[in-house]
């Protein structure tokens, strides 16, 4: 792929075009245009691209028109500018950049700012480097969030790596880089934690935007300090008092669809009836799967339901655009269909319905129903990037015996209760009886444990889990087990879980189900233990054919395989498992596995 | 004054104060604060400020208060942003940097965004750091806009100094400098001219924004070519098509009220009538004159005139504070009330009319009730810009003489020809008399002259002009002569014209009228012959006494010294005069005295 040129190095051919003293290279003809600046839908307009950008943008460009210029006859389709994501994390599709990119190019996405944050707690700023690296080279625009918060409980979990404000710092260098990622540790901030302003003033030093993640309904004195300490956005909102709240403190206010995230209908009616202006609001899914991105689709998706919730659909497409590119300091290079920009638009013959007929990123075809025609080239991932499951040693169904204190018979274990549909889990307790000095799992209550995999300190942490309604012999094992993501494995059997997590240690990472000792589903998430190179459509397949094989040992839980990988994050309430041992969330702190009252 | 921290550096106190743990340095309670990110009025709302910016905004700020913490109660008052001017030249108040300052603030402008495009004629680089260093010691702020186009017209004019891509790259490392000033070379642009296309991409590759200066009625390919070159924005709009026109490129549209400007009501309806976003649409003054200021306002003149034009409040005010702000990439630092925001804001009874009731900048108060109650530093100006105006010589009544043709008794001269209103003059002609070999103007022909002053040449170029109506034996001379700013001198007698002449050049540069070899007249702009470090009223008051002057010497028309001073500006047509010679600017190019048929 030729490099994009800056507009200023190619300021002179784009006057050259636009005053008829060179051809162009593409011309799209009689569009109905859209205008994200002055939202304005403009009847047959034309525009002329050269080196990748929009050189004119009139009325008649028949003047741009040369011998060589590929000329297109709109007929009177909409052209809309490229769609942004504002904020997302790649990992979360289970794909790598190129083959993320490859999945969403199709529905329209040429703008896409995304957090590499879980890579980050198993490789680190180099991890990060990489994921920067090959989103550089894909055909449409992939801004690095850098990752603020890894770990993202320090002291409660051990992550691969950390993030400090010497790696804000440098990340800051990267040409693609385009601020700090979601400030998650908002109870950090709003206590003046050190190392996190640091962070935030590394990014701030530059000119660049502080991602926010302020996930609590409280929007009091707490509230106002998290906006004070620099946050310029944030997607965590989920009412419409949550939007209005960010919007008059001066930050954006994301609203998400993600494929288990649903805050843009409750939020919207800030502008549709409340009359907010409605620039700082921008549209996101922070978190997409695969099966998502394959079978619903990506912003196109986000930006037609924001026109069913009731938002006119300039607005909404602001949402995704201008307001986007506003916010990031790039309303000068992309988010609108203007002299300069990137060439990044949309041929569509609905504004409602948005059918992705044809697809332009930099002023090359890069999609046509719903094919993409472009290369996303792959990053030579480094050998020990596809080697991240370090076990130290083999585990065996010995590792997960969980022993009783001395001479119980029967103990009081604290179990952690999946609730379908929340992120939250509950605190439970479970009396348990002991076999042979052994704790038994026994009716909804089964094993978890969280296997060291960065390392290779053979640890493992035991634990009870309920809610999956796993029946029979079996186990799964994830190595995406957020946000530090060593291996989390759930079973009703040791034998199944022991195989499981030395299938995950053979393939190099991934999710396994095993069902009386055969494997009944495999996802291979060889970087990292979190992406595949793969294309997106045989990953959702595999992925697909994971959650029928959970649903084959009785899981019929909603996004189980969500909860799974959820349930080593010590952030969100109320326990959860991590390589140092249970984490009583609700007071931020290791517990002990047994009630004291169990003896 | 105490230096402003950045928001990073004053973070954890903003926090502190925000959550409560650190008492705030000011509090104003009860206010009907006008949120222009929502836009919205929030009734009983309050601010908390500390470290000059606003820590805490929201509905209650009692958990920030303290022992030394200086409450107010607004009662219900209209709390508003600081206004910010979005484009203009200092220099055209006649008062220093610090001086306008002084004029502005009790009107409620906290922020400028100015082009020293004059001073950068007769001191180039030098001198716009000068203005650029001045501006810095003001307790508001005063962004500098790198001028683009010393000299104006490059080969028909000499300036004091250039300034060329090296210089803007320089100006770009300074902390105040904002962007390029508007580059009026436009069909310098168009044509693609290496210069200024290097100007503009020194300019974008520090991230900075690109003024623009399209000064033509024509929106065909020409207007779209400027716009592919990168200009951010543009003020010389007149039409309601044109301000449609900008937006539509992705340029802000800049409406102007100045002086002699009135290009607001005309298109403002953009958004009033033909409903447009608002977000692309900013006020701005461009030029100011001293009186002007002192009687009758500066920003929140422009802003209730908007209003009057049809404009709704908040959008109207969004257009100058908010808007512009965002414009320049400063968002997060001024143009609205919230946290981490430089704590500028004014304090008013009515959204409409508008009185100036307190102005606080940086959290200080700096105006009540139209009294500036703040120091404006000035800068220790060297002495050599006290003393611009290099003659090289007397001046006598001699160097006026304009001989003649040989043996003509008659010639037929070009006449420059001043019409009232307008700022194009008309290239006319003249029969004239010859008296001992020398041409004398007579009737409505007078004499022009431009003196060169920069370099001490000697150098006098003679010229004719009409439509001033002078009567009786006097002259008029002015350093302020756009944009090159020698020295013109107009008379109808050469004996007064050398006497305003040198004058001028005894006091270091001004305004000086003579009649029957008397002053009536002076107005000293002894820094760089252009401004005037007294206060504005006394700046006003000369001024005013000048028009006067002028008056008493037959001269009746609107805006005659405006007039006057733009006389050497050789990128207007049609005909104006230079230290180079008379200037046909239909043709750009230098042209004769004397008609060649006229011998």
């Amino acid at each position: 792929m030729e490099m994009l040129k800056t507009w200023a190095d190619c300021a002179a051919d784009l006057i050259a075009v636009a005053a008829g003293r060179k051809p162009a290279d593409l011309v799209l003809r009689n569009a109905r245009l859209v205008n994200v600046q002055s939202r304005e839908v403009l009847d047959g307009w034309d525009v002329a691209v050269a080196c990748g950008r929009f050189a004119y943008v009139g009325p008649d460009a028949e003047h741009t028109i040369g011998p060589d210029t590929q000329v297109v006859d709109l007929q009177g389709q909409y052209l809309i500018p490229g769609l942004c994501d504002g904020h997302m994390h790649i990992e979360s599709g289970m794909l790598t950049p190129a083959e993320f990119a490859r999945a969403v190019i199709p529905h329209g996405t040429t703008t896409m700012f995304t957090d590499p944050h879980e890579i980050a707690n198993v490789f680190g700023l180099r991890g990060v480097k990489l994921m920067h690296d090959e989103a550089m080279l894909q055909p449409v625009n992939i801004y690095t969030q850098m990752p603020s918060c890894a770990p993202s409980a320090p002291g409660l979990e051990t992550t691969g790596f950390e993030i400090g404000p010497e790696d804000v710092a440098e990340a800051m260098t990267w040409p693609g880089i385009i601020g700090l990622g979601e400030m998650m540790n908002f109870p950090g901030v709003v206590a003046g934690d050190d190392m996190l302003l640091a962070e935030m003033a590394a990014t701030a030093r530059t000119g660049k935007v502080i991602g926010g993640h302020y996930a609590s309904p409280d929007l009091g004195p707490d509230f106002h300090a998290y906006a004070a300490g620099g946050p310029a956005d944030d997607h965590e909102g989920v009412a419409e008092d949550d939007a209005i709240a960010r919007v008059r403190q001066g930050m954006r206010a994301m609203l998400r669809l993600g494929s288990a995230w649903y805050d843009v209908e409750k939020q919207i009616t800030a502008v549709t009836e409340r009359g907010l202006d409605p620039r700082n609001f921008i549209l996101c899914t922070d978190d997409c799967h695969s099966g998502t991105l394959v079978n619903e689709g990506h912003m196109n998706r986000v930006l037609r339901h924001a026109i069913e919730c009731g938002c006119d659909p300039l607005i909404a497409l602001q949402m995704a655009t201008i307001n986007t590119a506003t916010h990031f300091g790039l309303e000068r290079e992309l988010g609108s269909i203007a002299p300069g920009r990137r060439a990044d638009m949309i041929v569509t013959s609905d504004l409602r319905n948005l059918p992705i007929e044809t697809v332009y990123a930099r002023g090359q075809k890069v999609a046509e129903n719903g094919t993409c025609l472009v290369d996303c080239p792959h990053l030579d991932w480094p050998a020990d990037t596809r080697a991240s499951v370090h076990l130290g040693k083999e585990i065996t169904a010995a590792d997960f015996e969980i022993a009783a204190p001395d001479g119980a018979n029967q103990v009081k274990a604290k179990v952690i209760g999946v609730v379908e549909n929340q992120a939250p889990t509950q605190a439970l307790t479970a009396d348990l009886t002991v076999r042979d000095g052994i704790v038994e799992g026994q009716g909804p209550v089964c094993q978890i444990a969280l296997v060291e995999r960065h390392k290779g300190t053979g640890g493992v942490v035991n634990g009870f889990v309920s809610g999956f309604d796993y029946k029979g012999q079996m186990a799964i094992a994830s190595t995406v087990a957020h946000d530090s993501h060593h291996m989390i494995v759930v079973g009703t059997d040791r034998e199944n879980m022991a195989k499981a997590v030395m299938r995950l240690a053979e393939i190099g990472g991934g999710v396994s189900v095993f069902k009386d000792g055969e494997e009944l589903a495999l996802v291979e998430l060889p970087i990292a233990g979190l992406m595949s190179d793969d294309f997106a459509s045989r990953v959702a397949d595999k992925a697909q054919n994971m959650v029928e094989a959970m649903a084959a040992c009785g899981c019929t839980l909603n996004n189980a395989y969500m909860q799974h990988s959820l349930l080593a994050l010590p952030v969100i309430p109320e326990l959860r498992i991590s390589d140092l041992g249970l984490v009583d969330v609700t007071r931020f702190e290791l517990t002990e596995l047994f009630e004291k009252d169990s003896l």
